[in-house]
């Protein structure tokens, strides 16, 4: 069974907005045993929407559209969807009670342009939206080898969260009931302290020895690599999957166990999370360059309360002393970018917040603001913890965003090496 | 001119990573005068490369391919490339020396694994890649048109920043000698405390008198509704459709010029930017459900020192104690979630940290933690300023991520609404 997945919208053509409905679609339908073969975006253009979805249904028995189906000018995706299938529009009942609803709740008047929304192709089935005024449409179109279900073409508004309800509630358990779907298991194991090439050397043999069945993909990511087993089979055959990979999995450990640091966590503030938990350890932060964005990585997984007290976002030196208690001295000496700074300000929160870790960043992150000595990308961090504090000056270049991102993978990683060997 | 971009890549494929890549790269070439009209994600599959590259070179003059050029086995790219355009590879010196430089850079022994990424497709140009060990290759095919340039394909590494490098410094000053390429200009207008369909019906007859160069098209977004403006125009007529915007601009004011907030602001943080700097105000945050993310919206964008003092992330009760004086029984009288805290809160940091401005939120981010009287989804923010502090109790519904993200969006509205109030 494949999908193809087409966001329709000018602003993802463009750049301007940046398309994360294609990752989460496809997260969906991937877990639910679905292959996805291509995701496109393609413009509010009836001819790009009609070659694409015509292309589409000649590879795939499944194609998921998402956009143009507000009630403005430029949203011509239902027209076009209503010619291709030869089909006329016609106002659902259901879909007009559910946008009077939605209208009302919010105490506003339902104006004709909005009512135009209830109106689907008569050869649809109206799926409702009931989080949103614009209705999900479900197309079948016979296929063309007998016996097979019939392949299907579902519209869905773009606005992010509505589409995740109706992928959620709606379309993937339909999927699923229409189509016999297969078995697909995926398997990510997180690697430190390696390169690539050199771990792809090491394991070369482990790898050629896997089953047919399993396959293994390399995804470097600041500061980690991320091993990805997807194995792949029939209805019936999840439980020898399981057994494929957990077999696999198991034989990796004796070859390159010493950088493996965690199963099945995909990003590094994940690998942070579990760390803290694992070890019953309390977790505070003091930041200047990062900005906020070391405790937004934290905050932005549920549970994070179980470990993590807070944080001073101090981009000020005055906002340093006040709420850091860095000596003014430290500052007029050395700067606040500078090792000293960094260990106060990581002892400084750490103190205050009665935290058993602290991690502190101050950095030049750019584009300007740089000095001779301290050139743009210039960034000190500090790990404080009960048996002391650490610094590390790190050089990144004049890029804002990847001196944020960059520093903070830096942080996390010298944080989980210091608790995992402190608590050894 | 027209472009299609392909990013190749399993881990795109399947949703593990975002696809960045895309906006990033249709942003550049629409500032360059090539239109994009589709973008593609397909996977490390000889079969679907092949296909997407002849399908882009019926419809695109320019075809930009990301990923697939790594050193292991599941990348392809550069060998169905090559035996695409009916080629050999060679081993590139420039690109040998460029791998070997990094390599000692790093203080790493060169493999011949990564050796092997030195060899390139005779038929191609090589563009050195001075940031990473993948080599970019320019292919040309020879135009059916006579007369006409020849179409262009170039295959880039994935790793964002590489591509970010090498289209800013090679590929699009490049593809704009190549190609003799047209002119856009995009223009954007803010607008906010309307909603799409009501300035849809308010703004028609203006709209409708737009002139044929301009496109107008509504991005909706959280707490926000941006209009955009596309004038498309020959080379020489850059002049002519900037006055054509212009024009159009000036006739907007007087129908809906209530609404606007600003002009040629992509997002609500440089909503936020702007309205501090005009009015030269200063601002503190103090962030209990948000986690840090207000701090991080701002200190993303280059020059939040200028009036971002700093804040506070307080995720426990001890914490919004300590760092910003909540008083211990108003916690204990009202609890976190409370119109008393989160005014304790604004006002607390504003005081600490001198600011001129506060803002602060305390919710039940979820998807655990609700009552009966406090379900998942209450949220409390404040705004903290000269005159006196508001606060605004808010409802959503149990997804973390987006009740995050909708809190951010209110506090920010609510801040500039407060902001461009008191100082009118």
């Amino acid at each position: 069974m494949k999908a193809t997945i087409i966001n329709i919208g000018d602003e993802l053509l463009i750049g301007q907005v940046v398309n994360t409905n294609a990752s989460r679609m496809a997260q969906m339908l991937v877990g639910a045993g679905i292959d996805v073969c291509c995701t496109e975006v393609i413009g509010d253009n009836a001819d790009d929407i009609n070659d694409s979805l015509s292309r589409a249904l000649k590879n795939c028995q499944i194609v998921l559209i998402t956009g143009g189906l507000g009630p403005t000018k430029d949203d011509i995706t239902k027209k076009t969807l209503c010619n291709y299938f030869h089909s006329e529009l016609y106002e659902n009942p259901e879909a007009l009670a559910n946008i009077q609803r939605i209208f009302s709740a919010r105490g506003y008047e339902l104006t004709p342009i909005n009512r135009q929304q209830a109106w689907v192709p008569r050869c649809c089935t109206m799926i409702n939206n009931v989080v949103g005024t614009a209705p999900c449409m479900w197309f079948e179109l016979p296929s063309e080898q007998p016996g097979q279900p019939a392949s299907v073409v579902v519209s869905m508004p773009g606005v992010p969260f509505e589409m995740v309800n109706l992928m959620e509630t709606e379309i993937v358990p339909r999927l699923q009931r229409h189509f016999c779907t297969g078995q697909i298991i995926n398997k990510n194991i997180l690697v430190q302290g390696i390169g690539e090439s050199f771990l792809s050397d090491l394991i070369e043999p482990w790898e050629l020895a896997l089953p047919s069945t399993i396959r293994l993909a390399y995804l470097p990511q600041s500061g980690m690599l991320k091993l990805r087993l997807t194995a792949r089979g029939g209805h019936d055959e999840r439980a020898l999957l399981q057994q494929q990979i957990d077999e696999a999995v198991k034989a990796l450990y004796p070859i390159a166990g010493q950088y493996i640091v965690g199963e099945d966590l995909e990003t590094i503030p994940e690998l942070v999370a579990y760390t803290m938990k694992r070890h019953h350890a309390t977790l505070a932060t003091a930041e200047s360059c990062t900005g906020g964005a070391l405790a937004q990585q934290l905050t932005a997984m549920a549970g994070a309360s179980e470990y993590y007290l807070g944080g001073v976002v101090a981009y000020s030196n005055e906002t340093k002393e006040r709420a850091l208690g860095v000596k003014h001295e430290t500052l007029l000496a050395h700067g606040a970018v500078s090792e000293e700074t960094v260990r106060q300000m990581a002892e400084g929160v750490r103190e205050r917040l009665h935290a058993d870790y602290a991690v502190a960043t101050t950095g030049i992150a750019g584009p300007t603001g740089g000095t001779p000595e301290k050139p743009v990308g210039t960034v000190w961090i500090a790990v404080a913890s009960p048996q002391g504090t650490t610094a590390k000056l790190l050089k990144f270049g004049d890029r804002r965003a990847q001196t944020i991102e960059r520093t903070c993978n830096a942080v996390w990683a010298e944080l989980v090496r210091i608790v995992n060997d402190e608590t050894k």
